[in-house]
């Protein structure tokens, strides 16, 4: 792949750019615990997270009409309270502890690599996050996005191509003029179907020390990267 | 008005953020005196510009489909250059001078105040610029924008009430914690009519020394002010 080819990322962010796992099991901690209640946070965290997928298909596979991640985050929240028997929360504690998805902070080599590749590159989220929590998480984070993009503007979430399709449209690009950027498979594929360039970062840890890493090194992506840095470098910035 | 109500910034982008007059005035003179043509470029500039609420009006009133203010700039540029007798020029140099509206300098205070009310809003173009090109005159200029809003999202122009609609709702707030900022009163009425709060920044050089300014200080806008800086200043940041 010729690099010069490349004139703008796309970036997946739950997982690729911010660390949810440890940022959600903070900030549950730092509003539960001061109320009496002791839990095993990550568990917490993964909890929450496992609801994610089944509340987007239902959008995707068009039984429920669109509705902003932040509104299904609202909803799983319930779920989770009840599994970890937290109860009595006020409406505004609950929305204290739903706004956290936009408090996390980015892996370690996130902004000096985004700060290579902005350089030479148009940068853009590519979430399924709703565009006012993808804000709130570049203002805390210093993401310097030229844009975001994702699920919203579509109105459905990834893998479905109309997320990716709309993301280079709206960018002016030929898909192949765009890189979609991610640690999981089912992102970068879809992204491929739609003709976008592919870069796969490791995050070995998003689920934890221990769980086994999801995404897997496919033979076919552009480019295969460690980190940030690494994929700074493979671009040549 | 009381500013804490105030939670985003959406700000129209060409007259009120950057000069386009002087702008494609200097860029139209840089790509075409060396070609060997001695225009008045202000004048090419005023002339480009005058084409411009014609050709989206086609489009708002559901005479022609969406098309990207890019387009419509590229077909209107074809008139001026019979116009004003400039003859030959090839489809790379005609794109490069199109490109032109992407390579605006913004008028001196906006970059310090703009950094102001960074530190407090969430600060979103909301121009009827295309996304495409609203990201390159923000990487030129270095505009801070949390988000490019915008017409191309809703695809309609301003002051279509779903461009500002629209704007609210992505960034997931009521119209009145949002503020449009803008030196036309076009806009503001329009962005009032949708609840939205108004700051009217005066631009009396939109159109030149010698032009009539052609907004004026309505005194239902809730701040007038004379630059970014006083909006800033009256916004308390």
């Amino acid at each position: 792949m010729d690099p010069s080819e490349v004139k703008a990322l796309t970036f997946d962010v739950f997982g690729t750019v911010v660390d949810w796992r440890e940022g959600i099991a903070r900030e549950a901690e730092a509003i539960l615990a001061p109320k009496g209640y002791a839990r095993d946070w990550r568990a917490f965290a993964d909890s929450w997270r496992s609801e994610y997928q089944p509340a987007l298909e239902r959008v995707r596979s068009g039984e429920r009409e669109w509705t902003k991640l932040n509104d299904l985050h609202r909803e799983n929240l319930l779920r989770v309270l009840e599994k970890f028997s937290i109860t009595g929360l006020s409406a505004d504690e609950r929305e204290a502890l739903n706004r956290a998805w936009g408090r996390l902070d980015p892996w370690p080599d996130v902004l000096p690599g985004l700060t290579r590749l902005k350089q030479r590159f148009i940068l853009a989220a590519a979430s399924n996050g709703n565009v006012a929590l993808m804000i709130d998480l570049a203002r805390h984070a210093h993401l310097p996005w030229d844009m975001v993009l994702g699920a919203e503007l579509a109105r459905t979430y990834k893998p479905r191509p109309e997320v990716y399709e709309l993301a280079a449209g709206l960018l002016d690009l030929a898909p192949a003029h765009c890189m979609m950027v991610a640690a999981h498979d089912y992102d970068l594929r879809a992204a491929r179907g739609c003709g976008l360039k592919t870069a796969f970062v490791a995050r070995p840890r998003e689920h934890g020390e221990r769980a086994p890493a999801r995404g897997a090194a496919r033979p076919d992506y552009d480019i295969v990267a460690a980190d940030f840095g690494a994929l700074a470098d493979a671009l040549g910035c």
